[in-house]
């Protein structure tokens, strides 16, 4: 639902959520035990078979300490052929195997006449109030979390985001979304952000440099801005793959607006899609008749990613409940701020 | 002198300059007449001959839409041979003929059995207030801008930076430092900005978002973010090319801070050195000890980066004066504060 | 004229050159004179006004110890909008600085309301056979060369390629083409190569490893491969600019094959522009239809454009004219095969 | 053991295998069943614990239509911390999980107060002769291979090389080394290849274009080129990342030497470490004495990198056995070769 909270200058969405983007759906399975906070998030960019129709995408590492898989292909190819799954650090080649299992059901070309495919799968170390080690994400939770996509979907404490904290409170999934215009039509913007980054000592809230107060009311203690943020990027606006990365280069942006400096150990991704065109696996022709934007427009979206970057971050704080594990409590923001 | 305003958390440097790394110098030219408002500023990361000894640098690109030359021999060799000349964009190429005079003047080998030399020259389009097409700097101005260096040098509309617009307001140059301890011992890290960039809409001082405030009140029209800014980057602490590369990605985060989306149009682009060692041109060895930090004590440098970066930009335009060119005058944005 | 050798499998063009790609021209100025010998070599991808009418292109940076400048912008936002221009190293910035003045008399909008340009100019360092450091081009050759083009155009020792050196013989200028059909039609990859790499030790022709023998029978020097090669890439398919980027990297493995390791001091480098579409400077909408490959037909085009760029350095050797300059004298390598 | 076929002109090493960089070792896991034909290579840096003493490491894409994983983080650091595993494709995710739980065991703290471990996985896809879709490599399979590694290791069908196809022929594994000199001391750099990659149309042997003659006497039919390769360097000379990096862009001349164009399909990924130090996780000290090569140095080593890569290819070709499975053989190259 986004937060009232008004952040930046564009009009927002109607659900304020990156589902504003039509038939972009996002499902959580959230694991939850003695020591146990983690799962899954898995964002469908269309509700179609992801392979046979694959969107154009882009990734951009803001920095790369971290473990995300499937990047390279994106980079080369320009298309994201599987749904985008999030989840814990050390639960990537789970993940990896759950999405593939998943993929060569719907298709069984794959592995056969039709090669292989690339499953996209980021995360973040939920290590400090979960038992990592414990490897508690099975293969058929990606399954599991994608029956589960809807337009409708939490944020908070939820699914990748259960275990997760940021700038010493507890983080999670957050989501936000904006609206400008192109060629006289509507387009929209719209962030999911999975939290697990940042310093008390920087966190600013809507540009106020609250994070030393907090720091000294609540007596949080200083700690590396090292647990990482992934960004997922969605429009319905025609952009190309070099647009679209573009676009996920301005997350940077938004990161920093809440206090980000990208710290050393945190694995800091954006990754982009637009649903305006899909591009078929098997073609009968070569030549492909597409849409991009003329490259002015993009000054109107750029501010877009930025603000709805900015308020996904805040979003998930302001929604994420309270949690502990491990021995460590990790609080809600929306306690302290009335 | 950097800006008496509390930016940030770090300790500041002495002069509040790039100049606190020892061994930085800044030289201006600054060219006017009617419509003519430009010039030249050199930034020399050590008092010698940087042909014969190199220091270590990088480059990164946060926004590509530039024309700055010499960025793609540092990314592959990881160092700079030349002193670094910042100007505007259409004379981008006559300052480098100018450098690469002074740099074979220097040097006679080069172009003889020692190779050629790699001039770095950063660019930012000042043709809002000056007459671009002129092309009113020479060659010579940039010998002239080198012997003008010294550790002070002036902040504001001055050098390079005498033409150039900030979010609506008179942009130029601007510097900042910052200080830690690695091993116990001071370290420094200083930030040169050239600014030309910005939207009235999104700027933020000190995280304050006053640019609509500002803009209502002073009549300023919105423009989009398209006119470039240069980061220059130098520390005395030993990082290797890899490790200066991620101190330039952090220039991100503070242009962020003050309301940067990275315009489509805008060239943002920053480049950092050590000069905690030299590298010669020829060596009678061909292993070379050396010295790089443990990846941790970069966290501890990427915050100092930030705030260096934000505080310099604020201080171009605090110290800029209203400048008028081509029928349109650019405000001091002093002369709002307080 | 490209050669009669056969090098590959694939169809040859109708000039076998880069010209065969409709609209396409070529241009030289020859500088000669005591011990200089250099020149500038101009390519237009159409015939129109560069900068009203962009082409989509993409660049590849195989080895990066060299001075090319514009390369960033072209990264960026995926356009080519001057003709390419090719020089010696220490003329980069003359060239620079001509090309702009060119454009400018033909867009009085540039450094006005339209923004600047962004030029294209790739080098090889000339030193060895010419006084490089003489600075023998001046900012007029530059139009000179735009004026000379023409789709028939000289090879060898001409142009850009006047004093270069390959495998220790005569460089130069070479080029060549390749066709293939997409969706029935036939469409050409064109390849120029300005030459100025390449240690006799590793010669092929053909792949025959020629290279010692001929060194031992005519007592070459081994020398270091540290002279850089250009490369152009023409297209009238209809790729994207990450396409023409993955075309880029094909050039690499042409550069294998006749020897090159890509050299530690070789500035290695690969430009590439398709012809099928341009862009406008200004639109008056902001969603453009556009054409690109279905990736699967990328696999026709890429060993075109490995046996174009093979045949384009060997083409360059065997036009060249054997060149004497600065004491030494550099054979063509056409006295040597028969 | 290499091949006694000369390639090249530098001095081979002692077994002509990778493990000639001293400490280097590689192991298999070979699966094989019906119409199962895959496994597992493993490859150790060094025989101590990776994630403790880590080594400086580099990747790069040569064409990136892969799904290897753990890249980007190498990419960032310059530094790789756990053995390099090979596989294939769809069970990258399976390996990586397998992999993580090696390191965890090794190694208490990860997960727990030292983080994660970017677990470093590459693989080619085996479909043509191997049930892809039955997932047949298990996690265990993982720490089995890193079990069985030696200095001295078998070449061809072997562990992930098992069900491999190269220019029409079996593929597998293949290795070579080279020695040059630095500073008067014997330095060795050796290259494995995991080659599932080229058409036969254009297959060299030793330059000669033996590909067309090939295919007409074994009526082999011609097919894209889309199915990877890997190439591990190793060395004991002491370059840093960015240098290690340079490395690994010369294997892309190796490849081509061979007769790759960098098919689309194709995922060619080489990756490289130097043995000559290693990193502590952890350290008391945040300055680091280091040491690298000057860069003029790497012209030595190019050359072996190229030759290296060429020999390894070549190598996979002639140690692996005629394989048949899913219908389908593959015959050895060595059978054609008198």
């Amino acid at each position: 639902m986004g937060i009232d909270m008004k952040i930046g200058l564009a009009k927002k969405g109607e659900r304020n959520l990156i589902t504003d983007v039509k038939g972009v759906t996002v499902g959580h399975v959230t694991i939850k035990g003695e020591n146990i906070n983690t799962g899954v998030t898995a964002i469908r960019p269309h509700g179609g078979n992801m392979f046979k129709e694959k969107v154009l995408g882009a990734v951009h590492v803001i920095n790369g300490f971290g473990k995300s898989t499937g990047l390279m292909q994106v980079e080369e190819l320009g298309t994201i052929e599987t749904p985008i799954i999030l989840t814990n650090t050390l639960s990537v080649g789970t993940a990896t195997t759950g999405l593939i299992r998943y993929m060569m059901e719907e298709n069984p070309e794959i592995g056969g006449k039709d090669g292989t495919v690339n499953p996209l799968v980021f995360e973040c170390n939920d290590g400090g109030l979960s038992d990592i080690r414990g490897m508690h994400v099975k293969e058929e939770h990606i399954s599991e979390a994608l029956a589960n996509t809807d337009a409708d979907f939490e944020e908070g404490a939820v699914g990748a985001g259960t275990g997760m904290s940021c700038f010493g409170f507890k983080g999670g999934i957050g989501s936000a979304s904006r609206i400008t215009k192109l060629d006289g039509e509507e387009y929209t913007v719209g962030a999911l952000a999975l939290t697990n980054f940042g310093s008390i000592d920087y966190l600013r809230i809507d540009g106020k440099a609250v994070g030393p107060e907090l720091k000294e009311a609540l007596r949080i203690k200083s700690e590396a801005d090292k647990g990482s943020v992934i960004i997922v990027l969605a429009t319905d606006a025609p952009l190309n793959e070099r647009q679209l990365k573009r676009l996920c280069r301005r997350a940077a942006a938004g990161l920093a607006r809440v206090g980000s400096y990208y710290g050393n150990g945190s694995g800091d991704i954006a990754v982009a899609f637009s649903t305006a065109q899909t591009l078929p696996h098997n073609s009968k022709t070569e030549i492909f008749e597409s849409k991009r934007l003329f490259e002015n427009a993009l000054e109107k979206l750029f501010p877009l990613v930025v603000e709805s970057v900015e308020e996904a971050v805040l979003s998930s704080m302001l929604h994420a409940e309270t949690t502990s594990g491990k021995g460590k409590t990790r609080y809600s923001l929306k306690e302290f701020m009335r």
